[in-house]
C-alpha cells in the first residue's frame, strides 16, 4: 500500500546566480490517484543534470520553465505499482519524467519499460540515456570526428563527457579530456581510457592543453562554457567543429565584464572556417534506436565504460544539484529514492 | 610600347587600427620583362576589396601577409601586351591576381581569359567574380535558404551584400538587407529588389530590423560583426544559420571593451540550435562553374543586377581603400588605370 502523502521537491523561487537550497521546498501532498488510462509509479531513481538550471529561470529557452510553486522537472526511473493502462502492469520498471518527487501519476506518455536483466536500470539515467545520447549525436552529426583528428571534451568525467571521448577513440580519433582534480583526471585516462587529460585547476591549463594537442584540435565538444573557451580557441584547427551541447560553467553567471571576446571570437570563426553548432538532442531523435543498440554493444564489449555517482535521499536532491553546478559530483549524479 | 619604369603601390608598414595613406607608398620600379613562358600584362581595372585589410596585417590568417614594401595584392583585369606563353596572345584580356600596378608579368598561372562580348569585363571582379561567388557558395551552401524563411545580409549594397540578397530572393525566400544612409537603402530596395531594407544609421535600427523581420531571422549573413549583431542576435530562429564571410566592421579595431558578449552568444547558440560557419570561398571552388553559368543566366534574365563603383588611377587607390573600410563607396569598388 502507498503512503498517504507524497513527498516533491518545487521550485520555491527563482534563483538569480547560483542557486541555493532557499530555492527550493520539499512539501508534501495528497497521493496522487490514477485515473482511467493512468499509472502510479513509485520512483526509484531520479537523474540530476545541468540543464534543469535553465528551466529554473524565467526566461524562454527550448522548453518551458519551471513555474514557481511547481515540482522540479527530471528523468526517472520508476516502479508501476497501480496500473489503469492496458499496456503496463504492476512491476513494470519504466523511464519516466517524474521529477523531484515520490511518486507520479502519468497516461503513458513519455514511458518506456526497462529490462533489469539487460543493464541496470540506472544506466537509462545515463550512459544508455539522455545524456550518453547526447553525446552520441552531437559528437558524430556534428563533430563528425575522423580517424587521426582530435577531439578535446571538458567535464570528461561526467554523463556526457565521458561518454564524448569514448565514442571519438571508438571512431579512431585521439581523445583529450578536461576534468577538474586528481581523481577525475586519473579515471577519465585510467578507466575511460582517454589519450590524454588536462586538470583546469592546474595554473598552467592554456599551455597543458596545448601540449596535449600537439596536432591541434578539429573538434572542440563544448558542455562547459566560461573561461576553458580561451585556453580551446587558440588551438582550434581550420575546419574544426564545435558541436554546442551545454555551459554549465555560465549557467550561473551575471553579465560579463570585459573585454567582449565575441568579436575576437568571430574573427576566428571566419579566418578558421569554423563550424559552432548548437543543439537539443530531440532533434535527433530519429538516431536514438541507433544509439541504444550501438552503445549497449560498446558497453558489452567493455569499450563504453561509466561511472554513477548516486546519492540517497528525495530530501538531499537539492543540495546535490547545487553542488553538480560546482562540478562537485564525480560520474553521473542519481539520486536513490 | 610600353613605358620603361612600372607604377605600384607597396605596404609602407604594418597599420594598428585604421590604416591611412601614410601606410601605402607608390613608387617607380623597372618595367618587368616577361620570360619565356610569361605573359607581360597592362592592369586596366583593380579590384578594392575589404580582405585587404587583412593581408595588411603580420599575423597569419587564411593566406599570407603582404611584406612590407612588398606590392598590395589584389584582383585585376588586364590585357596581354607582350606574349611568350603559348596560350595567351597580345590584345587578350584576363582575370589575373596582380595587385595594384600598372603592368605585371604572369606565367599563366591564376590567369582566366574574359569575353567583353559576353560581359563587361569588371564584371569578372565583383557579380561575376570572387564577390559574386562568396555570395553564392556561402548562401547556397552554409546558408542553405527554404522558400519564405527571412534572410537578412548587411552591407547589402556592396559587393557581396547586393548578390546574396538577390539570390535569397530568387530562391524564394525574403530578402532584409542593412545599409547605411538613404541613397544605398533606397537601392536596395528599388533596383536591387530587396523585400525591406533598414538603415543601421537610425538611432531605432534594432527597432526597425525587428520590424522588417515579423516572423524572426532563419539566415543571417554575417559580413560586417561589430554592433549589428546585437540587433540580429534576438531574431535569430531556432535552427538558424549564420555563415560568416566578413568582419569588416571589426577589421581595425582593437581589444575591444566589455561587456564580454560572447557568453550571451553562446547561450542563444544553445537554446536556439544556431549554426555559425565561417568561410572562405576557396573552399567551394567545385561550384565555380555552376556560379559563372547560373549567375550569368540571372543577368540576362534582370534577375541579379549590379552596380559598380570605379574611381580613376592608381594612385587613388589608398584613399578609395580606405574609404571602403568606412563604407563610403557605393557598388563594388574598382579602380581604372
Amino acid at each position: 500500500m502507498p503512503p498517504e502523502t507524497n513527498q516533491r521537491i518545487v521550485l520555491a523561487k527563482r534563483p538569480v546566480g547560483w542557486p541555493g537550497p532557499e530555492h527550493f521546498r520539499l512539501e508534501e501532498v495528497p497521493m496522487p490517484v490514477p485515473k482511467a488510462g493512468e499509472v502510479l509509479l513509485k520512483i526509484r531513481y531520479l537523474s540530476l543534470d545541468p540543464y534543469m538550471r535553465g528551466r529554473m529561470n524565467a526566461a524562454k529557452s527550448y522548453a518551458k520553465p519551471v513555474e514557481v510553486d511547481a515540482v522540479m522537472v527530471g528523468g526517472t526511473v520508476a516502479e508501476v505499482i497501480a496500473s489503469r493502462h492496458p499496456d503496463y502492469h504492476t512491476g513494470d520498471v519504466v523511464l519516466s519524467y517524474s521529477g523531484w518527487q515520490r511518486f507520479a501519476v502519468c497516461d503513458g506518455t513519455g514511458l518506456r519499460k526497462l529490462d533489469p536483466a539487460a543493464a541496470p536500470v540506472t544506466t537509462a539515467l545515463g550512459v544508455l540515456g539522455m545524456p550518453g545520447f547526447t553525446a552520441y549525436a552531437g559528437l558524430l552529426t556534428i563533430g563528425k570526428p575522423k580517424p587521426g583528428e582530435t577531439v578535446v571534451v571538458a567535464a570528461a568525467s561526467g554523463a556526457v563527457g565521458s561518454v564524448v571521448g569514448q565514442i571519438a577513440r571508438i571512431k579512431g580519433a585521439r581523445a583529450v579530456g578536461i576534468a577538474g582534480g586528481a581523481d577525475k583526471c586519473a579515471f577519465v585516462r585510467d578507466v575511460l581510457g582517454f589519450d590524454a587529460v588536462v586538470d583546469h585547476r592546474s595554473s598552467d591549463f592554456a599551455a597543458q592543453l596545448a601540449a596535449a594537442c600537439p596536432e591541434g584540435i578539429d573538434v572542440y565538444f563544448e558542455n562547459v562554457g566560461g573561461p576553458i573557451w580561451n585556453a580551446v580557441f587558440p588551438l582550434l584547427n581550420d575546419f574544426a567543429r564545435v558541436p554546442v551541447c551545454g555551459l554549465i560553467a555560465q549557467y550561473n553567471d551575471e553579465a560579463p565584464a570585459g573585454p567582449d571576446r565575441l568579436a575576437g571570437m568571430m574573427r576566428q570563426v571566419l579566418t578558421k572556417s569554423l563550424s559552432i553548432r548548437g543543439y537539443i538532442v530531440y532533434e535527433f531523435a530519429a538516431q536514438q534506436d541507433d544509439f541504444y543498440r550501438e552503445a549497449a554493444g560498446w558497453i558489452a564489449a567493455g569499450r563504453l565504460r561509466y561511472r554513477e555517482d548516486i546519492v540517497d535521499g528525495l530530501e538531499t536532491a537539492p543540495k546535490a544539484f547545487i553542488g553538480l553546478l560546482r562540478g562537485a559530483n564525480f560520474g553521473k549524479l542519481i539520486v536513490r529514492l
